[in-house]
């Protein structure tokens, strides 16, 4: 039950929404190929990915909804909540910050750091924000170990270096630019600039094969 | 030049941003090499990634750096905007359609829709919130193609269909949840929830190898 691959991690929230969907429709069991049918998957790799985190279904009803909920969200250690800090008050930064939803996925942030005195000392949600200054000390008093980075490419190398001399080991990354990090820290990137590319990408496919359709 | 995966479409803006920082340092030429060290890739994946959009280098040289931006951008289609809208104007929502940086990506996002009574016909940032019955009028009259889904996951697949019914061809999916849509039209899943499954079972692994370690 230990090696777990990124993929399948990555994999599980999406089982978790489904499996609560059903639930609220009062369905009580469910089976591997009803959930691979209903995300679009395989259904050997659902299978598999619960497998990793579930004792197992039974032959015939399949794994009971409400227990295998339990068993991916304990996994996921969504029950013990892992002290998260934001550099960087920006929108994106007070979005995030503002996001009641993260409590439910085991992350609690904490506060929020900036460098723009505007804003410093004033609250987002009842969160606050405070100074550069002040990150260091905040994150070893109250052991946070995961950092989020919501400012500008320019200076996310630099925050990042600041938050892993600060006890962080799992940096969650909005600015889009590869970071460099200490052995032993994660780098989780959110890439929309990435993103984008796809969708621009697959828009630009389509008109060209309209326009080679009625030439 | 044509065939080209989503994993190259994804790096190609993370090569961009690394590049204009070399042209702000006044470096006007650069090697795949260079790239590959810089970003923690694989120089032959770079050097793949870069001939799908790229006449080539030289071979003592290397790129001139400000023509590969061209080209990447021309690539991309950052030159030429694309039209979107948001569904859903909550705070990631509001911060989406506020964020200015988009159009450097080729996004251009014209309005946002909501079903909050409070918040129709007030601006964002200048960009109007149009009530949902306006959904379908707006995408066609403007051509719009990209839909931007910022609703929460009960809501999302009728979002999704309502966006389809309307001649967007692709979504943008920030809802945690598997949509269903018609051939030819692309889902781009900006699935937080799943980072955050990684970041946090990254920190109860190191968790587990600091307690043996001590024992």
């Amino acid at each position: 039950m230990e090696k777990i691959s990124k993929q399948t991690l990555q994999r599980l929230p999406m089982y978790l929404t489904f499996l609560k969907q059903r639930l609220t429709n009062s369905l009580d069991t469910v089976s591997a190929t009803v959930i691979a049918q209903a995300l679009g998957l395989n259904h050997v790799q659902v299978r598999k990915d619960l497998a990793a985190v579930s004792t197992g279904g039974k032959p015939k009803t399949g794994y009971i909804t409400h227990d295998l909920i339990s068993q991916i969200e304990n996994f996921l250690g969504y029950n013990d909540c892992e002290k998260a800090v934001i550099v960087g008050a920006g929108r994106l930064g007070k979005a995030l910050i503002s996001y009641e939803g993260f409590r439910n996925y085991g992350l609690d942030i904490i506060a929020a750091f900036d460098k723009e005195v505007d804003i410093i000392n004033k609250e987002i949600s009842g969160k606050p924000i405070f100074s550069m200054e002040l990150l260091k000390k905040t994150c070893i008093d109250h052991g946070v170990k995961i950092g989020i980075i919501t400012v500008p490419v320019n200076n996310a190398q630099a925050v990042c270096d600041l938050l892993t001399n600060s006890g962080i080991k799992a940096v969650w990354n909005f600015a889009p630019v590869h970071l460099q990090v200490p052995e032993g820290v994660l780098v989780q990137n959110e890439n929309m600039a990435a993103s984008l590319a796809v969708l621009s990408k697959h828009l630009k496919q389509k008109n060209k094969q309209n326009k080679s359709r009625h030439t």
